[in-house]
C-alpha cells in the first residue's frame, strides 16, 4: 500500500516559518525551481518540491520532522546535491531539507584521534582540517570539493583511497541524527571498540537518508603518511591492466589509490582539460597507483617493486603520474558530457577475483547495444563505473536499451557475488532494480525496517525502497 | 508487555525430532544439566533449559526457529559458550540452540582474499587455516581456542588485535543468517565496497542473536607480516604505563597489541602458571606490545623508537616479551578464579583520550569498596576490564556494592563518552544497565527494530533488551 501524503498547506508553511525561520522557507517558483535536481541531467527525471526549507541545527530539523509527520507531508533531504542516482530528488513532492547550514566543524581531538562535524560539513574542509593538524581524513569522494560529509555517510560514498583506507562507513566512530519521527538520537561515540547493543549508526549509514537525516558526524583520524609517490602504468590491454591488482595485493604493497581509465577516457578528459602530450593518447589504458608510506626507504623500495610487477603485468609504459593524470581522472564524468548531455554511471561492484570477468563480460555485453562504452573504476575495489551515453538516441531507445543492458550486467554481477551499487547508492533511479535483485527475503527486512523506524514513510519516499512495493 | 511463552510440549518435541533428528534433540536431565551455563559462576544466575537442539544446517535451524514460533517457545544460541555475561543461558526457558554442528571451513580464496567458514567454526582453527595460506585472519578474542566463529559476530568480539585490525565487525565481509521468524538470508558478500541497500550485516554483528542465528561468515583476510616483535615495558605507575599510548600512537607505530595487566594480575598469574621469576613481579605494571611489519629493517628501527618512548613514558624496564609474558596475559581470568570462585569480569570503553580518566576514577571509587581490583585492558582501544572479586562476601554484600560501584562507573564513563560494553556484549547480565544507561530515543528504535524482526520475541529473549520493556 502505498502511503497518503497531502500537498504543503499555508497552515504547515506558517509553523515551518515559526519553527526555523520564515526566512529559511523557501516557496517562490524561482528557489523551487533550483532544488529540482541534483547531478541528474535528463530533464524527465527532475521534480520541483512544494517548498524548501533550509534549517539551522538538529533541533529544528527534528521541529521540520515533526511537522511533516503531523501533516502528512514527506520530506527529501538534499547534502551537497552530487548524488547520481536522482537520491535529492523531489519526486513525491512535498518538502527539499537542506543540510547546508549545518557546515560548523566542532572539534579535532589529536589525542583521541577523532573530528566531530556538522553534517553539511564540506568533505575537503574535513579533508584539509586534518591535514593542518598533521592527521588524514580517509574519506575521499571523487566530489570531495563540493560533497558535504552528511551525503558522504548517507551513500556509504568510496572514493580514490578506499583501497587502502576502506569506504565512508570504515571512518565513522558515531553519529547523531534526526529520526524519521522527528527524535534526535546520538549513535556511537569516538571509540575504537564498541559492543553495547545494535550499532544503529552502520545501519544508518549508507541508508540514504530513509532512516534518519544525519546532523553531527565523529570521523576516525589517522596518522598522514609523509611520503607518497603516484605512479602511471599504461596498458593497452584491459585484462592485463585489471591483472595488476592480484599482483599488488600479494605483494603487499597497500597502495593508496588503484585507478582504472579506459581508453575513451584518456582521450576525452585531455581534450577536455586541454592536454595535448598525454602519454599514449591513442591507445593507453590507464592505470594510477598511489603509493603513500612513514619511511622514505620503503617508499623507494615499493616503487621499485611496483615497476617490476606493472612491466610483469604487460605495461607498455611506467611513468610518474603527474597532476594532470589525476586531473584526468578526476575529470572523467565531467568531460563526458562534453560527448553527450545524457549519460549514465552505473556502479556495480564484484569481488576482486571477479573483476577481470566482470570487465570482459561488460567489454563483451555492450557490442550488441547501440552506445559508447567508457569504464573508469575503482580496480583495487572491485568497483567499475560503467558510462553509456546517450548520444542520438530517441528516449524511447535510449532506455530500452539501457534497460535491457543493466539487466544483462546485473544478472551477472549477481551471479557473481556482486551487487548494483558499490559506492553511488541507489537513490530513486535504482530502487527498482534494488527490489528486482535483491532476495526476497533480504528486501523483506529492509521494509520491516523503515515500516518500525518510519511509520508514516516521511523521509525520502521513494528512495532505496519502492513506494509500490508498500 | 511481556511476550507470552508455552512450554516445550511432546507435540514440539515430536516435530523437532522429524526436522533435524530424533538424535539431536536432547531432553535427559544430565545433557539439560550441561547447558544450564556458559563461563558463568554464579550458581544463581543457572537456568537448565527445557531442551537442547542440534542442528547441522541453515536449513535445519530454520526448521527449529519456524517451530518454535509455531509453538510459542523461546530459543538461546549458543556457540562456544565462552560469553562473560550470560549470553547463553536459557533464563526464560524453552530450547537452547547449538551451532557447533556447523563446523566446517568451506572455502578460502586467496584472489579474492576471503574465507568462508560456518557459524560453528573454531576462531582458532579459521586463524590456523588462514596462516597456513600465508594470510592472515585478524579477529582474535582472547578465548580463540575456544570460541566460535558465530559468537565472535554476534558480540562483535575484541580481543589483542583490535588497536591495529579493529574488531570482529571490521573483518566481516559478509553473513548468512536464520532470521526470527525462519528464513534464511545471505547479507553482504566478499565485497571490499557496497552500497546497495541497508547494511544488515553490521546490524547483525553485534546483536547477540537478538535478531538472528547466524549461521555462514564471510571473513576478510590480509597479508601476513613476517616479521614481529613483542616487547614488555614494566611500569610502577598505572597513568605512566597508560600515557604510553598517545606516545604510541602519535609515532604511527601501528603496534597490533597494547596490552594492560596491573600488579595484582601480574602476581596472580605468575603464581597461577608457575612462573618464579618474572621481572618485578613485586611492583609491575605490565604494557606489553607487539610489533608487526613487512620489512626487516622496519621492525628493528620500529622496536628501538618503541623502547625509546616507553622509558620517556617512564617504564622502569623495557625487555623482549616472552612466550610467558603472553600466557600471563592469557590467564588473568583463569588466575583470579583461584582467589575468588565467583568474580566479575566488567568490560567499559571509553575514548582512548578518556583512559587515564577513567583509570584513576576506578581506582579512587574502588577504595570505597570492599572488594579487591584487579584491571587488565586492551589499553590501546580505550577498552578496560575491571575484576572484581567476591571473596568472602555474603550474596548481599557483594550485590549491593557490586551495583553501586558499577553505577559510579558506568556513570563516570557514559559522561566521558563512554559504553558499557567494550567487547563482551550484554547478554542478560547487562540488560538493565542498558536500559538504564541507553539514551531513551536510541533505546526505543533498538526496540522497535527487535520488535519489527521477532514479533513473538523468539530469539534470545532477555538478551539485550529488557523483557520488561515490551
Amino acid at each position: 500500500m502505498r502511503p497518503h501524503y497531502n500537498k504543503v498547506s499555508p497552515a504547515l508553511l506558517t509553523e515551518l516559518g515559526a519553527a526555523i525561520g520564515e526566512e529559511n522557507v523557501f516557496t517562490s517558483p524561482a528557489a523551487l525551481e533550483r532544488y529540482k535536481t541534483d547531478e541528474e541531467a535528463d530533464e524527465r527525471c527532475f521534480a520541483v518540491p512544494e517548498a524548501v526549507v533550509r534549517p539551522g541545527s538538529a533541533q529544528e530539523i527534528a521541529a521540520v520532522v515533526k511537522l511533516c509527520n503531523k501533516y502528512l507531508v514527506p520530506i527529501t533531504v538534499r547534502g551537497g546535491g552530487t548524488g547520481l542516482n536522482d537520491g535529492a530528488i523531489a519526486q513525491e513532492g512535498g518538502i527539499v531539507l537542506l543540510t547546508e547550514r549545518l557546515d560548523k566543524i566542532l572539534e579535532l581531538n589529536k589525542e583521541g584521534l577523532y573530528l566531530a562535524a556538522e553534517a553539511g560539513a564540506r568533505t575537503l574542509d574535513i579533508q584539509n582540517r586534518a591535514k593542518e593538524a598533521g592527521l588524514l581524513y580517509a574519506g575521499d569522494p571523487c566530489s570531495a570539493e563540493s560533497c558535504l560529509i552528511g551525503g558522504n555517510l548517507a551513500t556509504n560514498a568510496g572514493g580514490n583511497k578506499a583501497v587502502r583506507y576502506g569506504v565512508t562507513r570504515h571512518q565513522v566512530y558515531g553519529l547523531e541524527m534526526v529520526t524519521p519521527t522527528g527524535e534526535i538520537v546520538t549513535l556511537g561515540g569516538p571509540l575504537k571498540k564498541c559492543s553495547t547493543g545494535y550499532c544503529l549508526e552502520q545501519l544508518a549509514i549508507g541508508s540514504e537518508g530513509t532512516l534518519g537525516i544525519i546532523t553531527k558526524v565523529i570521523l576516525k583520524l589517522l596518522p598522514l603518511p609523509p611520503y607518497k609517490a603516484d605512479v602511471l602504468a599504461v596498458f593497452t590491454e584491459p585484462l592485463a591492466a585489471i591483472g595488476l591488482v592480484a599482483a599488488v595485493n600479494k605483494a603487499d604493497l597497500a597502495p593508496t589509490s588503484l585507478e582504472y581509465m579506459d581508453n575513451p577516457n584518456v582521450q576525452s578528459t585531455a581534450e577536455f582539460l586541454h592536454f595535448k602530450d598525454v602519454p599514449r593518447k591513442e591507445d593507453g589504458i590507464y592505470v594510477i597507483i598511489t603509493l603513500e608510506t612513514f619511511d622514505e626507504d620503503e617508499l623507494d623500495r615499493k616503487i621499485e617493486q611496483l615497476s617490476e610487477l606493472c612491466e610483469k603485468a604487460g605495461a607498455v609504459d611506467v611513468l610518474e603520474a603527474d597532476e594532470r593524470i589525476w586531473a584526468m581522472r578526476r575529470n572523467c564524468l565531467e568531460s563526458v558530457r562534453l560527448v553527450s548531455k545524457v549519460c549514465t554511471t552505473d556502479d556495480v561492484v564484484v569481488p576482486v577475483d571477479e573483476l577481470s570477468g566482470m570487465v570482459s563480460f561488460v567489454i563483451a555485453t555492450v557490442a550488441k547495444y547501440p552506445f559508447p562504452l567508457r569504464i573508469n573504476a575503482h580496480i583495487g575495489d572491485g568497483n567499475i563505473h560503467i558510462v553509456l551515453c546517450k548520444m542520438e538516441l530517441s528516449d524511447e531507445e535510449w532506455e530500452d536499451n539501457l534497460r535491457r543492458f543493466a539487466e544483462e550486467v546485473y544478472t551477472y554481477a549477481y551471479a557473481h557475488g556482486g551487487r548494483l551499487a558499490g559506492e553511488h547508492g541507489i537513490g530513486s533511479k535504482k530502487a527498482a532494480v534494488l527490489a528486482k535483485f535483491t532476495p526476497p527475503g533480504e528486501l523483506d527486512l529492509m521494509r520491516k525496517l523503515k515500516r518500525a523506524f518510519d511509520p508514516n514513510w516521511i523521509l525520502n519516499p521513494g528512495k532505496v525502497l519502492l513506494l509500490e512495493d508498500e
